[in-house]
Protein backbone atom coordinates (compact mmCIF):
# COMPACT_ATOMS: atom_id res chain seq x y z
CA UNK A 1 0.00 0.00 0.00
CA UNK A 2 1.09 3.42 -0.77
CA UNK A 3 2.99 5.29 1.96
CA UNK A 4 1.28 8.76 0.62
CA UNK A 5 -2.08 10.54 0.86
CA UNK A 6 -3.87 10.14 -2.00
CA UNK A 7 -2.96 14.05 -3.32
CA UNK A 8 -3.63 15.69 -6.67
CA UNK A 9 -0.47 17.41 -7.82
CA UNK A 10 -1.81 20.37 -9.96
CA UNK A 11 1.24 21.51 -11.87
CA UNK A 12 0.39 25.35 -13.45
CA UNK A 13 2.73 27.29 -15.30
CA UNK A 14 3.85 28.40 -19.32
CA UNK A 15 3.97 26.19 -22.09
CA UNK A 16 7.96 24.86 -21.67
CA UNK A 17 8.16 25.62 -18.20
CA UNK A 18 8.97 22.08 -17.99
CA UNK A 19 5.96 20.66 -16.09
CA UNK A 20 5.57 17.52 -17.81
CA UNK A 21 8.86 16.53 -17.64
CA UNK A 22 8.85 17.02 -13.91
CA UNK A 23 5.77 14.73 -13.92
CA UNK A 24 6.53 11.83 -15.68
CA UNK A 25 9.72 11.68 -14.07
CA UNK A 26 7.99 11.66 -10.49
CA UNK A 27 5.67 9.56 -11.37
CA UNK A 28 8.32 6.89 -12.48
CA UNK A 29 9.87 7.18 -9.33
CA UNK A 30 6.72 6.65 -7.36
CA UNK A 31 5.68 3.48 -9.63
CA UNK A 32 9.17 2.26 -8.91
CA UNK A 33 8.03 2.30 -5.17
CA UNK A 34 4.83 0.35 -5.66
CA UNK A 35 2.56 3.64 -5.55
CA UNK A 36 -0.40 4.37 -7.46
CA UNK A 37 -0.10 7.16 -9.53
CA UNK A 38 -1.07 8.46 -13.17
CA UNK A 39 0.19 11.82 -14.82
CA UNK A 40 -3.36 13.48 -16.59
CA UNK A 41 -1.25 15.44 -19.31
CA UNK A 42 -2.95 18.04 -20.70
CA UNK A 43 -1.25 17.56 -24.23
CA UNK A 44 -2.19 13.84 -24.45
CA UNK A 45 -5.82 14.54 -22.69
CA UNK A 46 -6.65 16.67 -26.10
CA UNK A 47 -6.70 13.47 -27.74
CA UNK A 48 -8.78 11.55 -25.70
CA UNK A 49 -11.03 12.38 -22.77
CA UNK A 50 -10.41 16.43 -24.10
CA UNK A 51 -10.53 15.75 -27.67
CA UNK A 52 -12.80 18.78 -29.93
CA UNK A 53 -11.89 21.81 -26.94
CA UNK A 54 -9.76 24.27 -28.24
CA UNK A 55 -8.40 27.26 -26.06
CA UNK A 56 -11.01 29.58 -26.17
CA UNK A 57 -12.09 31.28 -22.38
CA UNK A 58 -14.75 28.73 -22.40
CA UNK A 59 -12.98 25.65 -23.70
CA UNK A 60 -10.17 25.90 -20.84
CA UNK A 61 -12.89 25.99 -18.61
CA UNK A 62 -14.01 22.61 -19.68
CA UNK A 63 -10.72 21.52 -20.49
CA UNK A 64 -10.07 22.08 -16.53
CA UNK A 65 -13.24 20.67 -15.50
CA UNK A 66 -13.22 17.40 -17.54
CA UNK A 67 -9.35 17.01 -16.09
CA UNK A 68 -10.43 17.59 -12.18
CA UNK A 69 -13.34 15.16 -12.81
CA UNK A 70 -11.31 12.81 -14.18
CA UNK A 71 -8.47 12.91 -11.60
CA UNK A 72 -11.17 12.85 -8.94
CA UNK A 73 -11.88 9.25 -9.67
CA UNK A 74 -8.27 8.41 -9.64
CA UNK A 75 -7.60 10.00 -6.52
CA UNK A 76 -10.84 8.37 -5.00
CA UNK A 77 -8.88 5.31 -5.82
CA UNK A 78 -5.82 6.02 -3.71
CA UNK A 79 -3.65 7.41 -6.87
CA UNK A 80 -1.08 10.63 -6.15
CA UNK A 81 -2.81 12.41 -9.43
CA UNK A 82 0.09 14.52 -11.41
CA UNK A 83 -1.85 17.14 -13.18
CA UNK A 84 0.22 19.24 -15.70
CA UNK A 85 -1.69 22.04 -17.50
CA UNK A 86 -0.78 25.47 -18.72
CA UNK A 87 -4.10 26.42 -16.24
CA UNK A 88 -3.45 30.08 -16.98
CA UNK A 89 -5.82 32.07 -14.51
CA UNK A 90 -6.27 31.53 -10.92
CA UNK A 91 -10.33 31.21 -12.08
CA UNK A 92 -9.15 28.31 -13.25
CA UNK A 93 -6.66 26.70 -10.65
CA UNK A 94 -9.75 27.91 -8.55
CA UNK A 95 -12.61 25.60 -10.56
CA UNK A 96 -10.28 22.68 -9.92
CA UNK A 97 -9.67 22.93 -6.36
CA UNK A 98 -13.26 23.19 -6.29
CA UNK A 99 -13.69 19.78 -7.46
CA UNK A 100 -10.90 18.09 -5.78
CA UNK A 101 -11.62 19.55 -1.89
CA UNK A 102 -8.86 19.12 -0.03
CA UNK A 103 -7.12 16.63 -2.23
CA UNK A 104 -5.79 19.16 -4.27
CA UNK A 105 -2.39 20.93 -4.41
CA UNK A 106 -0.88 23.48 -6.29
CA UNK A 107 2.32 23.01 -7.80
CA UNK A 108 3.57 26.42 -9.72
CA UNK A 109 6.35 25.62 -11.68
CA UNK A 110 7.54 28.75 -12.32
CA UNK A 111 9.93 28.73 -15.46
CA UNK A 112 10.60 32.65 -16.28
CA UNK A 113 8.58 33.83 -19.67
CA UNK A 114 11.84 34.44 -21.21
CA UNK A 115 13.72 31.28 -20.42
CA UNK A 116 10.69 29.32 -21.88
CA UNK A 117 10.34 31.47 -24.78
CA UNK A 118 14.33 30.79 -24.92
CA UNK A 119 14.09 27.57 -24.72
CA UNK A 120 10.69 27.25 -27.07
CA UNK A 121 11.27 23.60 -26.84
CA UNK A 122 7.55 22.48 -29.30
CA UNK A 123 8.43 25.89 -31.35
CA UNK A 124 5.24 26.73 -30.11
CA UNK A 125 6.44 30.54 -29.05
CA UNK A 126 7.95 31.26 -32.30
CA UNK A 127 4.58 30.13 -34.18
CA UNK A 128 2.36 32.30 -31.75
CA UNK A 129 4.66 35.20 -32.07
CA UNK A 130 4.14 34.61 -35.77
CA UNK A 131 0.21 34.45 -34.97
CA UNK A 132 -0.20 31.36 -36.14
CA UNK A 133 -1.42 30.06 -32.54
CA UNK A 134 -4.25 31.96 -31.18
CA UNK A 135 -4.65 32.11 -27.37
CA UNK A 136 -1.31 31.55 -26.54
CA UNK A 137 -0.42 31.91 -23.19
CA UNK A 138 2.06 34.25 -22.50
CA UNK A 139 1.85 35.47 -25.48
CA UNK A 140 -1.40 36.53 -26.93
CA UNK A 141 -3.18 35.21 -23.73
CA UNK A 142 -2.84 35.85 -19.78
CA UNK A 143 -0.80 33.75 -17.43
CA UNK A 144 -1.86 34.62 -13.94
CA UNK A 145 1.28 34.68 -10.94
CA UNK A 146 -1.15 32.21 -8.56
CA UNK A 147 -2.25 33.52 -5.86
CA UNK A 148 -2.23 30.73 -3.17
CA UNK A 149 0.29 27.85 -5.04
CA UNK A 150 0.77 25.13 -2.27
CA UNK A 151 4.41 24.71 -3.58
CA UNK A 152 6.95 26.39 -6.11
CA UNK A 153 9.68 24.53 -8.00
CA UNK A 154 11.43 27.14 -9.80
CA UNK A 155 12.49 24.30 -12.57
CA UNK A 156 14.99 27.25 -14.13
CA UNK A 157 18.03 27.11 -11.30
CA UNK A 158 17.57 23.60 -10.85
CA UNK A 159 18.27 20.22 -12.21
CA UNK A 160 15.30 17.96 -13.28
CA UNK A 161 16.18 14.99 -10.18
CA UNK A 162 16.18 18.30 -7.74
CA UNK A 163 12.67 19.12 -8.50
CA UNK A 164 11.19 15.51 -8.35
CA UNK A 165 13.37 15.64 -5.16
CA UNK A 166 11.81 18.52 -3.40
CA UNK A 167 8.26 17.37 -4.89
CA UNK A 168 8.37 14.13 -3.27
CA UNK A 169 9.28 15.37 -0.14
CA UNK A 170 6.71 17.32 -0.43
CA UNK A 171 4.20 14.50 -0.67
CA UNK A 172 5.71 12.79 2.08
CA UNK A 173 5.35 15.83 4.24
CA UNK A 174 1.56 16.19 2.93
CA UNK A 175 1.42 12.54 4.26
CA UNK A 176 2.77 12.63 7.84
CA UNK B 1 -1.32 -7.90 -7.42
CA UNK B 2 -4.63 -8.08 -9.19
CA UNK B 3 -4.94 -11.71 -10.55
CA UNK B 4 -7.25 -10.53 -13.39
CA UNK B 5 -6.41 -9.31 -16.81
CA UNK B 6 -7.10 -5.29 -16.61
CA UNK B 7 -10.63 -5.54 -18.56
CA UNK B 8 -13.13 -3.12 -19.12
CA UNK B 9 -16.50 -4.66 -18.71
CA UNK B 10 -19.27 -2.59 -20.27
CA UNK B 11 -22.27 -3.62 -19.72
CA UNK B 12 -25.39 -2.61 -22.24
CA UNK B 13 -28.98 -2.61 -21.57
CA UNK B 14 -32.14 -0.62 -20.76
CA UNK B 15 -32.82 1.58 -17.79
CA UNK B 16 -33.52 -0.35 -15.22
CA UNK B 17 -32.48 -3.54 -15.96
CA UNK B 18 -30.13 -4.14 -13.34
CA UNK B 19 -26.73 -3.14 -14.93
CA UNK B 20 -25.52 -0.76 -11.86
CA UNK B 21 -26.67 -3.16 -9.17
CA UNK B 22 -24.78 -5.90 -10.44
CA UNK B 23 -21.90 -3.22 -11.10
CA UNK B 24 -21.62 -2.05 -7.51
CA UNK B 25 -22.08 -5.84 -6.23
CA UNK B 26 -19.57 -6.95 -8.49
CA UNK B 27 -16.91 -3.92 -7.61
CA UNK B 28 -17.41 -4.47 -4.14
CA UNK B 29 -16.64 -8.13 -4.84
CA UNK B 30 -13.52 -7.37 -6.65
CA UNK B 31 -11.82 -4.79 -3.69
CA UNK B 32 -12.72 -7.02 -0.87
CA UNK B 33 -10.00 -9.09 -2.71
CA UNK B 34 -7.98 -5.82 -2.98
CA UNK B 35 -8.65 -5.75 -6.93
CA UNK B 36 -8.33 -2.08 -8.28
CA UNK B 37 -11.65 -1.94 -9.77
CA UNK B 38 -13.93 0.96 -10.58
CA UNK B 39 -17.86 1.63 -11.27
CA UNK B 40 -18.32 3.83 -14.16
CA UNK B 41 -21.65 4.57 -13.58
CA UNK B 42 -23.38 6.49 -16.79
CA UNK B 43 -25.73 8.65 -14.12
CA UNK B 44 -22.72 9.59 -11.81
CA UNK B 45 -20.54 10.87 -14.97
CA UNK B 46 -23.36 12.85 -15.69
CA UNK B 47 -22.87 14.96 -12.69
CA UNK B 48 -18.66 14.73 -13.30
CA UNK B 49 -16.80 14.41 -16.53
CA UNK B 50 -19.88 14.09 -18.76
CA UNK B 51 -21.93 17.26 -17.12
CA UNK B 52 -23.62 19.47 -19.94
CA UNK B 53 -24.24 16.15 -22.17
CA UNK B 54 -28.59 15.41 -23.07
CA UNK B 55 -29.30 12.52 -25.02
CA UNK B 56 -29.54 13.72 -28.11
CA UNK B 57 -27.51 11.56 -30.87
CA UNK B 58 -24.60 13.38 -30.60
CA UNK B 59 -24.69 13.77 -26.79
CA UNK B 60 -24.90 9.97 -26.12
CA UNK B 61 -22.14 9.56 -28.80
CA UNK B 62 -19.89 12.22 -26.63
CA UNK B 63 -21.23 10.96 -23.02
CA UNK B 64 -19.91 6.94 -24.52
CA UNK B 65 -16.26 8.62 -25.94
CA UNK B 66 -15.90 10.38 -23.08
CA UNK B 67 -16.36 7.54 -20.63
CA UNK B 68 -14.53 5.29 -22.40
CA UNK B 69 -11.40 7.43 -22.38
CA UNK B 70 -11.66 7.42 -18.71
CA UNK B 71 -12.02 4.16 -18.64
CA UNK B 72 -8.90 4.21 -20.92
CA UNK B 73 -6.77 5.95 -18.13
CA UNK B 74 -7.94 3.10 -15.49
CA UNK B 75 -7.36 0.04 -17.10
CA UNK B 76 -4.22 1.36 -18.34
CA UNK B 77 -3.15 1.64 -14.87
CA UNK B 78 -4.57 -2.24 -14.21
CA UNK B 79 -8.15 -1.88 -13.41
CA UNK B 80 -11.36 -3.79 -13.73
CA UNK B 81 -13.62 -0.88 -14.93
CA UNK B 82 -17.15 -1.74 -14.73
CA UNK B 83 -18.98 0.65 -17.07
CA UNK B 84 -22.73 0.88 -16.61
CA UNK B 85 -24.38 2.65 -19.12
CA UNK B 86 -27.26 2.04 -21.27
CA UNK B 87 -25.22 2.47 -24.79
CA UNK B 88 -28.19 1.42 -27.10
CA UNK B 89 -27.02 1.17 -30.19
CA UNK B 90 -24.42 -0.97 -31.80
CA UNK B 91 -22.76 1.80 -33.48
CA UNK B 92 -22.05 3.71 -29.64
CA UNK B 93 -20.76 -0.13 -28.30
CA UNK B 94 -18.44 -0.04 -31.20
CA UNK B 95 -16.94 3.60 -30.73
CA UNK B 96 -16.04 2.41 -27.11
CA UNK B 97 -14.67 -0.71 -28.10
CA UNK B 98 -13.02 1.43 -30.95
CA UNK B 99 -11.08 3.06 -27.98
CA UNK B 100 -10.30 0.11 -25.89
CA UNK B 101 -9.34 -2.45 -28.26
CA UNK B 102 -9.21 -6.06 -27.06
CA UNK B 103 -9.86 -5.07 -23.40
CA UNK B 104 -13.36 -4.18 -23.66
CA UNK B 105 -15.45 -6.98 -23.31
CA UNK B 106 -19.39 -5.86 -24.00
CA UNK B 107 -21.76 -7.47 -21.56
CA UNK B 108 -25.60 -7.87 -22.16
CA UNK B 109 -27.98 -7.46 -19.55
CA UNK B 110 -30.60 -8.43 -21.30
CA UNK B 111 -33.64 -7.79 -18.99
CA UNK B 112 -36.82 -7.47 -21.27
CA UNK B 113 -38.53 -4.40 -21.91
CA UNK B 114 -41.47 -5.13 -20.78
CA UNK B 115 -40.23 -5.99 -16.63
CA UNK B 116 -37.65 -3.13 -17.01
CA UNK B 117 -41.01 -1.40 -17.91
CA UNK B 118 -43.07 -2.97 -14.70
CA UNK B 119 -40.08 -2.64 -12.12
CA UNK B 120 -39.70 1.04 -13.24
CA UNK B 121 -37.15 1.59 -10.21
CA UNK B 122 -36.85 5.52 -11.00
CA UNK B 123 -40.11 6.41 -12.56
CA UNK B 124 -38.53 7.02 -15.39
CA UNK B 125 -40.78 4.92 -17.74
CA UNK B 126 -43.97 6.46 -17.03
CA UNK B 127 -42.50 9.93 -16.74
CA UNK B 128 -41.36 9.18 -21.11
CA UNK B 129 -44.59 7.34 -21.36
CA UNK B 130 -46.29 10.77 -20.22
CA UNK B 131 -43.95 12.60 -22.85
CA UNK B 132 -41.99 13.93 -19.97
CA UNK B 133 -38.84 12.40 -21.36
CA UNK B 134 -37.30 12.88 -24.96
CA UNK B 135 -35.32 10.40 -26.34
CA UNK B 136 -35.95 7.61 -23.36
CA UNK B 137 -34.28 4.16 -24.80
CA UNK B 138 -37.02 1.29 -25.43
CA UNK B 139 -40.23 4.07 -25.37
CA UNK B 140 -39.12 7.13 -27.47
CA UNK B 141 -35.75 6.22 -28.51
CA UNK B 142 -33.84 2.87 -30.00
CA UNK B 143 -32.32 -0.07 -28.14
CA UNK B 144 -30.81 -2.17 -30.42
CA UNK B 145 -30.51 -5.92 -29.39
CA UNK B 146 -26.17 -6.15 -29.24
CA UNK B 147 -25.27 -7.73 -32.37
CA UNK B 148 -21.93 -9.03 -30.75
CA UNK B 149 -22.09 -8.97 -26.88
CA UNK B 150 -19.00 -11.08 -25.03
CA UNK B 151 -21.17 -12.26 -22.21
CA UNK B 152 -24.93 -12.43 -21.51
CA UNK B 153 -26.45 -11.83 -18.03
CA UNK B 154 -30.29 -12.49 -17.81
CA UNK B 155 -30.98 -10.86 -14.78
CA UNK B 156 -34.69 -11.28 -14.81
CA UNK B 157 -34.08 -14.75 -13.77
CA UNK B 158 -31.49 -15.19 -11.13
CA UNK B 159 -30.38 -13.54 -8.52
CA UNK B 160 -28.04 -10.64 -8.35
CA UNK B 161 -25.06 -13.03 -6.33
CA UNK B 162 -25.93 -15.53 -9.29
CA UNK B 163 -25.16 -12.55 -11.73
CA UNK B 164 -22.24 -11.14 -9.97
CA UNK B 165 -20.44 -14.49 -9.46
CA UNK B 166 -20.91 -15.53 -13.12
CA UNK B 167 -19.60 -11.86 -14.28
CA UNK B 168 -16.71 -12.82 -12.10
CA UNK B 169 -16.29 -16.28 -13.29
CA UNK B 170 -15.87 -14.54 -16.73
CA UNK B 171 -13.41 -12.07 -15.08
CA UNK B 172 -11.26 -15.20 -14.65
CA UNK B 173 -11.53 -16.92 -17.41
CA UNK B 174 -10.79 -14.19 -19.06
CA UNK B 175 -7.18 -14.05 -17.19
CA UNK B 176 -6.15 -17.46 -18.06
Amino acid sequence: MSVFKPTVLWMTGLSGAGKSTIAYSLEKKLQSEGILCEVLDGDVLRNGVNAGLGFSETDRKENIRRTAETAKILVQNNFVVICSLITPTNDLRDSARKILGDKFKLIHISTPFEICKKRDVKGLYKKAENGEIPHFTGVSALFDIPNKSDFEINAQNESETVSVDKLYAFLRELSK
